[in-house]
């Protein structure tokens, strides 16, 4: 399990020692001081109400789990109550309580899902899947509005790699397998899954499935619910089990419903994924004129057949942010930096002023075609006036790219206000939201001579558009983190709706978005999801207050009408 | 339109004449005779019983869409009857009435549509939506189990690309509109969608869209689904527009829902559809040494990356069609045919006895990534021992590639039965699968000294796997027609059950596949369906009887219980 009130392996976390330029990148944006001023709770100072055990229901689950796999600890309570959002990390520092679950459950397979919910169909009991926990919308969080007992489910005992298909490229993977337990499975064999999402470390298949995660390799591999063939959703009416071929016309997809279903339906227990087997790779660092240029680059290279395995565009903030991060450099190695700088500065005439990094990322079976990539990719960034870096760069994001989260910490630790939106749209839409949305923010975030930090990043490019991930930052409102925060989400959503653009490309909804959801998918979208959700739990027993507005009053609690 | 009882333009008919070894082929699988003994009636020749004409829909509908627009006209009726299985084209011959709608409305525009929609609901008819006619699953015709006024609504009127966005590619285009329609606006700003079904010149993209089409360049761009960036559904329980966004983690995927429903959910009536500029082509013959060798090779070309725009491997008795259908060549052509055949045989030792014919097309932007592509896919043929025979067996399967339904018509019109069904399954399925089914078609259809026909190809192919489409004919038994053709599908669909193989890859379900849904999709999958359905179309007004079964007894219809 993360740490209770923070990011990731409780013996990790972030290092600034040797780090000199990044504090005071931070303070220059936002004033934040570099003393520990709220520190998180621990679990074990936090306290819970007891549980409501329903005696029925607890002799069924321990009969078909067995006694040792059914737990009432606080501590497994506790440690199953949040997500990692923001609000979420903001709890767990205030200690402010939220719902628990009364019992975390640990089934070990299918049959024992089943029994679940037939158990939580005959007594009334409120069921919340739980994978690894990162979930950053409220995902996880038991309906306090629901009276009665609620049970979380972990699917941290299924984890198995069930069969391996070389000949259809597929895996059988259980649910519940974390992201690096199902790659050693799959890369001990030659495969890999190629999904490695920001969560990667503590997050699980399943999780990903319901939330229509995306990796970082989306560009060559898809976002989850691209690799998915088939999969098994268990429901209070029963199993659904998709058929596992390539492509089908029986229908709508049953498969892209239960993706991105977020547990309201049910629990996603295993799933046939397209894998491709383990090759060569490389990361390199592009350096581009300015955001608007990258953003024409990265279309062209999408409508060109050129995009890389991974493309990562950050705007100007996140490249300043990234530099500040490096550990500082010594020797021969900073003065080839700082005479290539030099070079592009006054030979080539490099606008440094608005740079941007880019991050390419190559995969392919042989290094032959691996560097056929390069070269159509590199010779378009060049006609767009883009620098190669090289791959230094590229293999130190890489080596890095899961220890973003845990720089959150270290700013809420210090009193800081830090939180993340992404969303996609279309080409044309996506200059003027990212210009829009970044002016807005700044607008909302700065206090005095402290602009407040927005950075963005493009990534996960398609046909028609792409996404676009926005990390903000400033200083919290002592005594109204909470209302900033709202407040910021509402800029936020508002902006995105008028411009078009989705609510979430990846992150999904839980409850966080539900006040915008009417509007994004209108009220003939909703109705469908609720007639799909009354289909299989009429009760409103899985996961209820989350995605489907209106189900329960749990929305008006996060988001007082008052508000 | 098209014919009331048989294929296409009624101006044309497959020409016979200058094809002196298509019949003799034909004859000996079959042992068909070349005599017309059961020509079509015409629609002139049959007759329908008087509409049941609800005079307050009536009065709506005339009223929302003007009398011009609304016709009960007995031919009309009649040309919106049927669609164009073999079952239909039966019935149209032989005059067996079905049940023809009351009226026929022709809408302009969204607003129309709801309008019909509204007044459906308060008077309670029956809606069959209407692109093009060419369904061959029964989808497009009235449930003739439902009491009271039933109309088939034609979206013929609604046929215009409303925005092309040259940024984002995508292109806004009202649902009615016909393949060549859309293509031809499209190609005149240098665009097009890319989607070139067999039924292409007849079909709509409504229909496209309603029924999950697949094109021939689908290894390229994909099936429908895949091209659809969002979409207008008009229900009776309101209007879904959904999100304009290249992807989305919004809960599950609402277009991926409409997409697929048949008009059981309503009527589409416009898409922003993914497209791309109009470049190079080139298509070539590929001489394989064997069906499983084929399958092999096409997976490799998947698995490479190396698949080109358009591929289709024909098994032996398809390819052994294809040359009988060539017209007869003379002098310098045949002579250079017969000698690279000569020189294939004694020299390379190709075993000519299995040899299966490829068509492998290109499309680029460019001529030199055009060339780029083709040398990628030649040099892993040629490791299958394949033979590239140039680009004029390519470009000769391309100038006929509408033909064959054509030809169906000719077979039927001298009493041979002839059909088609399509698949798709996983690639460590698709040999086992196909040499079982073709087995047991032949044991089906075989008549004494005659085999039956049982054609295949393999195409629209995807890293899990491909599409098997199956053509079968025979001479047809006179007076249980019905019979004969029921056995047959029962027999398929039996064994692509077995097989875990799907219904259908891109015809769709209609009334056909009926009996075999449940076990596809499973109880809590119809459930979810039936949820949707529910959701906003209570009253079932929308296409009752196609798609989900148990709603209306139609299904024993058609499929009485004894057979």
């Amino acid at each position: 399990m993360m740490k209770f009130g923070g990011w990731g392996d409780p013996g990790k976390a972030y290092d600034l020692s040797h780090r000199p330029n990044l504090w005071p990148f931070v303070r220059a944006q936002s004033g934040l001081g570099d003393q520990i001023i709220a520190p998180s709770r621990r679990a074990a100072e936090m306290t819970v109400p007891a549980p409501r055990l329903d005696a029925g229901f607890m002799d069924a689950v321990t009969a078909a789990l067995g006694a040792a796999h059914v737990s009432t600890a606080t501590e497994a309570r506790l440690l199953h109550t949040y997500g990692k959002s923001y609000r979420d990390l903001l709890r767990a520092r205030t200690g402010t309580p939220a719902r628990s679950p009364d019992a975390v459950l640990f089934p070990a397979n299918r049959s024992e899902v089943e029994a679940i919910l037939r158990a939580a169909v005959q007594y009334g009991v409120q069921v919340v899947p739980f994978g690894g926990g990162t979930n950053i919308c409220g995902g996880v969080e038991p309906d306090p509005t629901r009276p009665g007992m609620c049970v979380t489910v972990s699917l941290r005992r299924m984890k198995r790699v069930l069969v391996l298909d070389r000949v259809a490229r597929t895996a059988r993977i259980e649910a519940g397998a974390l992201g690096p337990e199902l790659e050693a499975e799959l890369n001990a064999r030659g495969f890999s899954l190629g999904h490695f999402p920001d969560s990667f470390e503590f997050s699980t298949l399943g999780g990903w499935l319901a939330t229509r995660s995306a990796g970082m390799q989306s560009d060559a591999y898809g976002k989850i619910e691209d690799m998915v063939v088939s999969l098994t959703l268990c429901t209070p009416g029963g199993t659904l089990v998709t058929s596992n071929v390539p492509r089908s016309a029986t229908g709508p997809d049953l498969s892209q419903i239960a993706v991105g279903s977020e547990g309201t339906l049910g629990l996603i227990t295993e799933a046939v994924m397209r894998v491709h087997p383990l090759g060569e790779r490389e990361y390199r660092g592009i350096l581009v004129p300015g955001f608007d240029q990258g953003i024409n680059l990265v279309r062209e290279l999408t409508h060109r057949g050129a995009l890389p395995t991974t493309t990562r565009l950050s705007n100007q903030q996140e490249t300043a942010l990234g530099f500040a991060m490096k550990p500082k450099s010594h020797g021969a190695g900073a003065f080839a930096a700082k005479a290539f700088k030099a070079y592009l500065r006054h030979v080539k005439r490099f606008p440094f002023d608005n740079a941007c990094l880019m991050i390419v990322g190559f995969e392919a079976a042989t290094h032959r075609e691996l560097a056929e990539k390069r070269r159509r990719t590199l010779a378009i960034c060049r006609e767009f006036g883009a620098v190669n870096l090289g791959t230094s760069v590229g293999a130190s994001w890489f080596a890095g790219k899961y220890d973003y989260p845990y720089l959150r910490d270290v700013v809420m630790d210090r009193g800081g206000m830090v939180d993340v939106v992404e969303t996609a749209a279309t080409w044309d839409v996506l200059p003027g939201l990212y210009h829009e949305l970044k002016a807005a923010l700044h607008a909302h975030l700065r206090r005095g001579e402290f602009p407040g930090y927005v950075g963005c990043h493009l990534s996960h490019s398609y046909p028609a558009g792409a996404c676009l991930y926005f990390t903000f930052a400033a200083l919290a409102e002592v005594g109204r983190q909470l209302p900033q925060y709202i407040e910021a989400k509402k800029l936020i959503f508002e902006l995105l709706l008028k411009h078009g653009a989705t609510l979430t490309h990846h992150h999904a909804v839980g409850y966080e978005l539900l006040p915008w959801m009417s509007r994004h998918l209108g009220e003939t979208g909703l109705q469908m999801l609720r007639g799909l959700k009354h289909s299989v739990d009429p009760q409103n027993l899985c996961n209820p207050g989350k995605l489907i507005p209106g189900l329960t009053p749990a929305q008006d609690l996060y988001f007082p009408p008052a508000t």
